[in-house]
């Protein structure tokens, strides 16, 4: 694709050669010859002088040396976005129908343009909306009810009575309704389960990653809002509430029964104690121990996690020991030279 | 169900309506009319008086006022578990049977009343006990022993010569016997692999939860002992032994040749080194880092994990620093009025 | 196997019987008669004495009792390693061929020597080199290259385009090519997915963990090395660099765009931020988080993480508080005596 095509596409002011034949993407740095890359981080600035690149996105009010093709618009991250859809190659596209290896209940409910791929299996009592796409070794549980245009990846297992709203995309190997880890123990400290009674229930707009664990309720629901996103290898235990469009980075662990607000963003490693509330808007900073509830538009970091602010300020503390050792040994000397 | 039928059933005092029907599980603060809540944790308490639950269960001692039926019973917690599955629906039955996708090599010797359900794969020479139940999906490699009445989830792997006592359940995508993590540098730096010949021995009444990963041994074995519960995304290495009924919450690791003792409570994300030993009924604090031996019935805390009450004081001297900086700073400007 | 004919294959000299017959392998402390041990990490010198093994390999210049047969070799380490693959079962040997119940696009370039065992699911465009053994229930992703002597384990997915190099291992339920975790905010905060168009590509003599997952780039490629050693349960986000030869233990998290260096050696349930730079022979401690650039040949530790001494000198430090707020209570001691 040349660059002039693009432009004519996304638009923004060239400086340089359009006919440049434009056949990859990459980072400043690692660009070649036939790439196109982009500055939207300051960080990267002064890679843009060495890139190989064959043409570069800028935003509109950038000033510098390029060695190639400059294209200013208005957000080049953005854009940069849509000149990525152009030059990749299309999502792959699954069509529709039942792959004759899969194991299909007979009352499972279909809608229309759905595709389920080799070696799903799908129990009885399912429902799974239009559009819908179960690529390949997919299990579906008795009586999950499933949305319209899920797309549910290979691997994926999903056990009996989970309900899926609309849109949710669901990544390799992610578990959905496993058992809660609930036991009480006996006198000799002998473990008794819990029976796990409950379901998990997903919203619309959800998307979950890759191995993620999201466990059933011990009663009631496992509640995971609108417009949720959870990266890959998260924990989410049993009766955990997450709000609407509230986004959970890689290997973060949610504890039982804790509520998890609206619009919070959760920070990779980090871990929230059983039954506690993180308010509206917050923000848990990665590997932050939360112990208690957080209070809503607050941005809370380290172990037991509290406001950043004052976490950043234990730390600087800490940094300053040495100095404040000398002063207490400067005051000892002082001490001594005044009591001799 | 009726609440009448409920008492009838699980015993205790009520007072209210037992005429009301019963058709649902919840919280005090989610339930809707036609749910039964519970008050156990007395974090709860203040939610009784706006539940909308149509009935509730204290225990016998509880005062207050309540919107609705109430039952008062000896635990609340433990009698809300006998109602929960009066109301729930049952368990899946998978009832009896290979399904014939299937992929079980010729030796294999199947127990009476065993479910081998689509898709599964048992390679040669592997044994399944009594009762067995396979949901789908499954890979049992050659030799693995399983003894009677075990649950293995969908895409649960487990590999070669792996034994499993009786009563094992292994929930979704858990790994049991993938190799350990074992290399010797040569001088250039780059790895060569240690061969891992060992196995996994599983004991009775084990529940291993999702996602969870269990190395096979360098040689001998990695030994998971009778009624120990691991929570979802554990990892546990090569050659560790876990004593008799210990609990691992979710996302912990535990690295290789380290030995938890018995009834060891391990925190959530706390992680162990290599070749320690954690002593019988101790601790461990969620995100802990183990960096060395812990004694008998000790609850250690922090990173480096240290008995909970020093890392406890460790945390409340750095809150104070400000205030010791302040000592220090009226200190010296009294040094200074002396000697001025 | 008689103790005699290991000594003829390994060498070594030989202390007391060797017509002992050996079966098995086992730790110092966990052997019973007719298994061989090993003595190499100090830490375990004690056990000897009290081993039940019929033979135990130490280093040429061991001194202490030994109740049972005992061998004298240069590296009771490494002959050890040799005598495990002596007396173990073999590794399973798939054999060649394609279980009839894969299911393997038309187009699909299949090497020579491959084995592809039951309900593998290998999409179009597939190329699988020579001698590579996908072992069960593995869904190989449409347009997927994987180079020569390749070894895949059940459950594991490999999604579109990604790239294997020769020699690279992947063990249960892995994930290679998921979706980055890649939104942006509207103004109402609500996510918008940012398409994930890139792929993975994996070097040579590269070896992954069950249940790792590593996101396919936003554009471009997240790359693996050659000699790349990943334990378990990691997660490395889009477009992540990691150099040749470095090795990842269990549940470290390695956010967006971070590249880490050659030869360096990662601690288990580290997380590092996105876009940071770790320098080639650098080591990072188990449970650090890495929020800044790493200089090479450095040993960071803690969170943030820093130099591991600093770290350490800070943690002391904090543990001499107790002593430093006494001698501060000394000196206003002192203090109001001289005033007085």
């Amino acid at each position: 694709m040349k660059l002039n095509d693009i432009v004519a596409e996304i638009g923004g002011v060239l400086e340089g050669d359009g006919g440049v034949e434009i056949t990859g993407l990459a980072s400043l740095s690692d660009a070649v010859a036939g790439d196109i890359s982009f500055l939207s981080n300051p960080r990267y600035a002064s890679e843009i002088a060495a890139t190989k690149a064959s043409a570069v996105l800028v935003n509109a009010d950038w000033s510098g040396d390029c060695p190639c093709a400059l294209l200013r618009v208005e957000s080049s991250d953005s854009s940069f976005a849509k000149v990525a859809v152009l030059i990749s190659p299309p999502p792959i596209d699954f069509g529709v129908g039942v792959h004759a290896s899969a194991v299909i209940a007979d009352d499972v409910a279909v809608g229309d343009n759905v595709y389920i791929g080799p070696n799903c299996v799908v129990e009885p009592g399912v429902v799974i909306g239009n559009n819908c796409v179960l690529i390949a070794g997919c299990y579906i549980g008795h009586d999950v009810v499933m949305g319209d245009n899920c797309k549910i990846y290979p691997q994926v297992s999903i056990r009996e009575r989970a309900k899926l709203g609309d849109r949710v995309t669901i990544h390799n190997g992610a578990v959905i309704g496993s058992d809660g880890f609930g036991y009480t123990p006996d006198k000799q400290g002998v473990w008794h389960k819990v029976m796990q009674l409950g379901i998990v229930e997903i919203g619309n707009d959800v998307e979950i990653g890759a191995n993620v664990t999201i466990d059933r309720a011990r009663f009631g629901k496992t509640k995971i809002g609108n417009g949720v996103k959870v990266d890959n290898l998260v924990q989410i235990a049993h009766n955990v509430v997450i709000g609407d469009h509230t986004a959970i980075a890689a290997l973060a662990g949610i504890s039982g029964s804790a509520k998890i607000g609206e619009h919070v963003q959760v920070g990779g490693q980090s871990g929230f104690s059983g039954h506690i509330k993180v308010g509206d808007w917050s923000g848990v900073g990665a590997q932050a121990g939360v112990t208690k509830d957080v209070a809503p538009k607050t941005f809370v970091s380290g172990y037991p996690a509290m406001d950043h602010r004052k976490a950043a300020k234990n730390h600087a503390n800490i940094m300053r020991l040495p100095a404040l050792k000398a002063r207490v040994k400067a005051l000892e000397e002082e001490m001594e030279n005044l009591k001799g």
